[in-house]
Order: structure tokens, then C-alpha cells, then sequence
């Protein structure tokens, strides 16, 4: 069924692992892919650039469907693929709409945490501010500590409940992440724990990225948020 | 159907106007609703606070479901009156596709947008720099080229064809703000037939931000992007 597929990828991106976690889940086989690397600057590569204009990863395309945004790739997955593999909507209102309140508030995680691990690549030398780096430090640990106040509240093990959903394909690999530059795991115990738990679930395995496996801490930059 | 739910709002602002455009559309009536005013730091409050902790708007609850996040609150709406008002979601696959990529690449629109158009309210004033400010501008007047170039090879009135749907929602209200800081309608035509031809829908003449009529153009920011 996924002949027509290419998805290319970077390793540790979220939101390429969230579109690998999707496939895993809804367990599509046989599609074309291909890794890329970030460092080359690949993603601006002719190729990635004629499937998606923004230079960005994942590319992923379905016969002459183009779904670049990650977002957007697992939601359609799930409408197409709705009895393979995980059922990854709820059909409980109550876990739905929480699925869909934790996905979208998953944007303010990814943007305060990217401004923060990536501030000297984002920011030109000359404009770099340490009452910058201070306040987006702050801004991400104030988020971060909703997140943990999330799963405090939860009932069951995922963000939406009790059953694995697209909240956790889209938020988990945003968790790792955090882990990866180093936060806390004394310090937030409930991200931690999710963290543990879901790591060695088969979909988020099978895409662990390669690197990581070698480095599982890269840095400590997150270690005081 | 809609008496426990509660939308907090503010004038103008897109997140708010996409839930009020599904409201319309899903043609749900009969909720509580307030008008709050940014101006005076009322998403700032107590009562949105206990509703939003990041103190923004929408703040928006259905009995026990909080859907604060407007992507959050038009999908959901969607998933529970479906067979209200209009069909928001295409049946068919490319068209579903192309309304879930635009959706999602709505995000990069209003990023580029915002930083933009709130930069002195966004960054503080010995952090400011006039380098910055050239660069967000082409990267918004990039982005801008983007959505042009959708609209003028989408087969259809609509951004994924020829249906109104929840990329329409989402991207209307973003799109109708560059127009009213100041996007040359000459330059981006397009854009403009979209804007104009919408902007006489019956949900979205119905919550057509007031201050706009009295202002339809705010200021002229916008006029070399």
C-alpha cells in the first residue's frame, strides 16, 4: 500500500520521528525513505527543496499528496489507515478533546524549546542578547513545568488518558528532546517517568534516531530549566 | 447543545475568530461568550488564568473539556457536529491532504506574521536591531509568496479546492490580518480575490472583528512586503 511513499528525514528531528512514529503505529510497510543529514545542509538540497519550497524535514509525499508538515502527515495517516494497526484518535470526547488540546499546545513546547537549544544558529552573532538567552530560559521552564503538571493530573499513562494517542506521537519526540539537551529528570519526575515508559514502546524503538543510541545525553544545556 | 460551553475572547485575534468561524459554521448557537479587551491586559486575568494558565485568548471550555488551543477547539468541534452546519473535513483524500498541509503550514504564516507585526512588543527595546527586523521581513514576504502561489494553482475558490474547509477557517482570519496591516492587495492578487470573496461568508461577516469595520486597515506595516 505504501509503494508510493518517500519520506525523507532527518535523524533526531521531531517532527520527522512523529511522521515514523505514525507509520510504525498504523504499521506501514514498504515505503520509500531516505536519511538526510542537517549538517551537509541537505534539507536544501534540490531534491527536499522541490518537494517542500520551505528546505525542510520531513519531506514526505503519497502518490501526489504532499504532507511536509508533521502535523498534518499523522492526521491523514490516520484517516486513511483507521483499522490498521493503533487506533490513535479516542473515541471518548473527553480523551479526544484532550488529545487535541495537548497536541496544539505542543507548538509552545517546540517553539520555547527551540529557541533555546538552537539560539546561536537562529540568532546572528552581533544581535545575541544574555537578557534574551535568560528570558526564553525562563519562558521554556515555565512550559516546561505545565508539562509536568499535565501528567501529574492525567488519568492513565499517556497525555490524553489511558491509551497511547496522536498526542503522544506528536509530543513524545519534543519530550525526548528535553531529555537529550539534558533537563532534569530529578526535577521533573512525571516527564521522566513518561519518558522511561514509552521509550521502549515498538514504534518509538524502531525509530529511535541512530545517533542518540550512541549518545543518548548530547549536552547539559537544559540541565537548570 | 451549547449552554456549558464558554468562549473568552479578544477583537481581532486570529486564534480567536477561527473558533468563532467553526461556531458559525457548525452553526452552534447559544454559548456564553465574552469580549475582553488586550489593551487592558484582561487575557492577563484571573478569570482567564483559571481557564488558560498561558493568559491567552480563546480560552474555551465545553462542560469539563478545555480546547484553549483554536486548532484544539475547531477540530474537536468538528469531530462532534459532524452532520451540523457545514461538512468541514473533505471526503476526498487529495482535498483532505491539501486542507490538512495548509493548516498546518498556517502556523509558519502566523509566526512570520506576528514577529513582524508586534517586533517592538515582542522584543525588548535595547534588544532590538534593524538587521532583525530586514530579515523578518523577507522571511515574511517569502512566506507571503508561498501562500500566493497555492491560491493561484489550487483547482477550486478555496485553499484546498473547491470546497470551504477547516484550512479556510484556520487561515482566513491570518490572512485577512496581513491585509489589514497594510499587504498590497496590487501585489499579491491572489490573496486579495481569496480575502475578497470570503470575507462576505456568512460565518465570517458574523464575526467580522468590530473594530475592523470602524478601521478596515490599521496601518500600512505591511504595504512593501
Amino acid at each position: 500500500m505504501a509503494q508510493n511513499m518517500t519520506l525523507l528525514w532527518g535523524s533526531g528531528s521531531p517532527p520527522c520521528w512523529r511522521v515514523m512514529i505514525a507509520l510504525e503505529e498504523k504499521e506501514i510497510k514498504g515505503y520509500k525513505q531516505k536519511l538526510l543529514s542537517f549538517e551537509k545542509m541537505e534539507h536544501k538540497s534540490k531534491e527536499v527543496m522541490e518537494m517542500n519550497p520551505r528546505g525542510q524535514l520531513p519531506a514526505f509525499k503519497w502518490g501526489d499528496k504532499v504532507l511536509n508538515e508533521s502535523y498534518a502527515a499523522c492526521l491523514f495517516l490516520e484517516s486513511q489507515f483507521k483499522s490498521n494497526g493503533t487506533k490513535l484518535t479516542p473515541d471518548c470526547p473527553n480523551e479526544l478533546a484532550l488529545m487535541y488540546q495537548r497536541m496544539f499546545e505542543g507548538f509552545a513546547l517546540t517553539q520555547k524549546s527551540g529557541i533555546v537549544i538552537y539560539y546561536n544558529y537562529l540568532v546572528p552573532e552581533g544581535e545575541r542578547h544574555d537578557s534574551a538567552v535568560k528570558r526564553n530560559r525562563e519562558a521554556l521552564s515555565a512550559e516546561v513545568k505545565l508539562w509536568e503538571g499535565y501528567l501529574e493530573k492525567v488519568k492513565g499513562d499517556y497525555l490524553a488518558g489511558s491509551s497511547f494517542t496522536m498526542a503522544d506521537v506528536c509530543i513524545f519526540p519534543s519530550i525526548s528532546y528535553l531529555f537529550h539537551f539534558g533537563l532534569s529528570m530529578e526535577r521533573y519526575p512525571k516527564l521522566a517517568a513518561y519518558y522511561n515508559r514509552l521509550k521502549s514502546r515498538p514504534s518509538i524503538k524502531a525509530t529511535w534516531p541512530q545517533s542518540w543510541l550512541e549518545n543518548p545525553q548530547s549536552s547539559d544545556l537544559l540541565k537548570d530549566i
